[in-house]
Order: C-alpha cells, then structure tokens, then sequence
C-alpha cells in the first residue's frame, strides 16, 4: 500500500474553483480506479486557504501508473496549476504501519 | 467531525518503544471511544522516524473530552515524552470538506 498526504495553499480568490476540481479528482479516483481505496479532503481549521489530502491506493502502480493517467487526474493538474500557491503544494509519501486494521484492508480480502 | 494530523519525529533509539504504545493507543481508541471512528499509523517513506497519523472524531467532544480522559492515552502520552524528538511533535487540526463522501459517515447514518 502506498498513502500519500498532500499539503495544499491555495489562493484566496481561487477557492471556489479548487473546490469544484479536487471534489470531482477525489469522486473520480473512488469510482474509477480499483486502485485508489481513499481520496479524503481537509480543509485546515485555522487556516482556510490551506486543504489537505488523504489518499491511499494499493500499490505504487496504483498512483504512478493508474492515476496519474485518468483524464481526472489531467483536468485536475490543469486547474491545480492555476489555483495552488507557488511552493504551496507539498506531497508526502508514507506506508501503513499496521495495514491489517485499515478497514480497506480488510474489504480487500473479503 | 474533527480531524487530527499529527507529525512525529521519533528518537531513533526509540523506534520500537514508540511502536508497541502507538499501536496500543490507536487500537483501544477505535474499540473503546464511540466517538473516535479512525486512527491511522503511517510511516514516513523517506524519513522512517517521522510518523504521521490520521484521526477522524465525531466531534469536538469526542476529541478534547473523549479521547483525552482515557487511560490509554494517558499511557501513550508517557510513552510519546520520552520517545518523541524534542519540537518533534506537530498537531494540524482539519474538518472534512465533504463528509458525506466518508465512510465513517455512513456507517454513522445507517
């Protein structure tokens, strides 16, 4: 598995339109790609203009491959380029430590 | 629904100690807290002393009452002043832009 947390600034006159982008990318990911298990969206409490991602796919190939060849992914990076801070988009990869309580996981071998 | 973020650099000598409580606490919050309905343990790709967690409450009270008073954070709080870097200990407080789309959510409805 791989999970990856995205850290986004977004600009202030651009939030409505972000808004509109990364709820279609997130629904998308769910419905059409087998590989991409979680897509959740943050917006920061003390910060309004900063969102946060939570996505978690099954395997590298999932995010590397599969996702980032979605037309989803592509409409998505057009608007992202226009609406994120310069700098303000900070991606970190991570791994499940305890994969076997992720109720994904657990769906996936049912 | 309140969501937690929590960036911690681990002392390298400490790697196991923190793993063993970090396990325990987030297994008893999801079995004994009503109101804590995720708590995810990642590892950080590039770095594997930094770890990040992921917690979705019900609510505020869930959170700052709940969750706080129970004796397995207590426990894990010990755990964490010794094993955790000093600075290396970064809350980041969100709320989900789409709730709905949760499956924590849906559970919470049907």
């Amino acid at each position: 598995m791989l999970t990856l947390f995205v850290s986004l600034q977004v600009r202030p006159d651009q939030i409505d339109r972000f808004l509109v982008a990364i709820e279609a990318n997130a629904a998308a990911s769910l419905r059409d790609e087998p590989g991409c298990v979680r897509f959740d969206v943050h917006r920061v409490a003390d910060d309004p203009c900063r969102f946060l991602l939570y996505e978690i796919y099954r395997d590298e190939k999932a995010f590397y491959q599969d996702h980032r060849a979605t037309p989803h992914y592509a409409a998505w990076r057009e608007v992202a380029a226009e609406c994120i801070e310069e700098g303000g988009h900070v991606n970190t990869f991570a791994v499940p430590v305890f994969p076997q309580t992720l109720p994904e996981m657990q769906e996936a071998r049912s």
